[in-house]
């Protein structure tokens, strides 16, 4: 039996069976000074999300007993995993539990998008009737362009050719293979992707070679018209993370035109606030970094990393640890 | 050699088809009582859209020259059919052209509505960053129902099926053998359809058996809760005609929470007025009928019903004429 610190909140089917298998479980946030000053030490176990941070220094605190760091979601930038591997922390994620909702919300841009649908809802709700100002152009007979190719990106992918667009794949991490079992093109250099795509979806992680990735220099190579000759303009989508589109140079690419919309669930900084210029150019449209908001991908997310932080203490072999490059053997 | 009026517009493309084949095109919109008074006299064919209408007055002063009437775009109800048939007038339309732009248009409302999109950014563009209170839900896992199984809903039941959705089908019109062809599950009765659905999407004509077949007594026979227990709520999308959908019981069931969200492209009245409660319910959201408002359903508008006009002007056999069964032999 393990004593488990939930910190920033879980499903109640997930605590219920930490509970179950005779687990502990202490549902608490802490602030900072405290998580500095030991407040770890007494727990087998943490699970958290996004906001509590485990630095360094709080990671050196706790003492020795903290075995396993769970992380309820994909991201782990808010662990510092040197710290944690030197301290012979295990770290586990829940990669898969949101792929679908992310799925669905990078198509539910990209229609929206093409479609005018928040355009035309401010419209709609001023009273107004503007039909002709509403043409858009279909997604189907399109080339989409995926910056990455993994478990979110090959998602999208299917559902992208059920709809009949061809898809283009850039990943320079991903075997070929793969990118050729889902009949997609895969491309060796990025800019080929831009010169190819007038859709491009981003489902890459943040680092330093992806940073600003997407730049104005790109985004104006990209051809405005399909294969068959329609002019659909340019557009892009990022439910992945913020800082790898440059957002003034979006924001420039939205003025002068040479993109026709842009739809954003991340941002470089978030939240973003009131001065935010690129949230209000009109065809621009956004959410606040709900990729894994959703009522299944939540309670996904606390049944697996539930489940990998219990065989982690139970010394099994568990597929999603993020940290085994870093750990002494 | 035919003259051909073009009352409604036609993209360049068409017009310029009808004239390599060697056929005089007037581009020219009339009024009313122009309409009445013969000005269609010197034409063998006209080609409208939706706002020219060929009431019976107007169809009977036409002297007898007039033989195709081209829709271009798939409803008749501003031409008289009867009246065009005694005439001996062969209504023709072009009913595939929109198809995919209508199925996008429908699978982007069904996923702007379950991950709260319009709420987002009107959230965003007022600076805010709301992220828990835009938790939504998934399709996948979910029971769609589509009333009508047409060409329109059988594309939006091959989406939805890529994204996990289990479809079910009312179609009292259709062979049973189509609905099973493509895996959904076919109800005899619609109102075990709404029963079994928490997402019901329209996809039938409207007339006297479907005006206001969705009232406030079927919504309220929506589950709320997915076969796997997902408290997802009850959703309506409507991209076929308005009238179909009792819009004061939309409302009302939107009030009482027994419907989650309902997105419209078509209203009982259209254009909207800023009275319309409906679009400014904070669950509701719409677009100004724009379901074949696309580059590509235009185009492909304009060319299907050209070649129709000039099948029907040659005698030629026609698939899409709308009169074959008033016309006398």
């Amino acid at each position: 039996m393990a004593r488990i610190v939930v910190t920033d909140g879980m499903s109640k089917d997930a605590v219920a069976h930490l509970q179950k298998n005779g687990h502990e479980v202490v549902e608490k946030s802490f602030t900072k000074s405290e998580l500095k000053n030991g407040c770890l030490a007494d727990f087998d176990a943490i699970i958290i999300r996004s906001a509590t941070k485990l630095t360094s220094e709080v990671i050196n605190s706790t003492g020795g007993k903290l075995r396993v760091i769970g992380r309820a979601g994909v991201g782990v930038d808010n662990i510092d995993l040197e710290s944690a591997s030197d301290a012979g922390i295990v770290v586990v994620n829940a990669p898969r539990a949101s792929t679908q909702s992310v799925v669905e919300l990078t198509i539910a841009h990209l229609l929206s998008s093409i479609r005018l649908l928040p355009q035309s809802d401010r419209s709609i709700r001023s009273g107004k009737w503007e039909k002709k100002a509403m043409v858009g152009t279909e997604l189907s007979g399109k080339s989409l362009g995926l910056i990455g190719f993994g478990r979110i990106a090959q998602g999208v992918g299917i559902v992208a050719q059920a709809m009949g667009m061809e898809v283009h794949t850039y990943d320079p991490y991903l075997p070929p293979k793969i990118a050729k079992s889902q009949s997609t093109r895969l491309h060796k250099d990025i800019d080929t992707l831009f010169k190819t795509c007038t859709h491009i979806s981003i489902h890459c992680n943040l680092n330093d070679d992806t940073h600003h990735l997407v730049n104005y220099e790109r985004m104006e190579m990209m051809p405005g018209k399909s294969r068959l000759g329609i002019l659909c303009g340019n557009h892009i989508v990022n439910c992945a993370r913020g800082g790898i589109i440059n957002e003034t140079d979006l924001l420039r690419a939205l003025d002068s035109e040479i993109i026709s919309s842009a739809a954003l669930d991340v941002f470089e900084l978030e939240p973003i606030t009131a001065e935010n210029k690129l949230c209000l150019h009109p065809n621009f449209h956004g959410t606040p970094h709900i990729g894994a908001a959703t009522k299944e991908a939540q309670n996904r997310v606390g049944i697996d990393i539930v489940n990998n932080v219990m065989d982690s203490l139970n010394g099994k072999k568990v597929k999603s640890i993020v940290n085994s490059h870093l750990l002494k053997k």
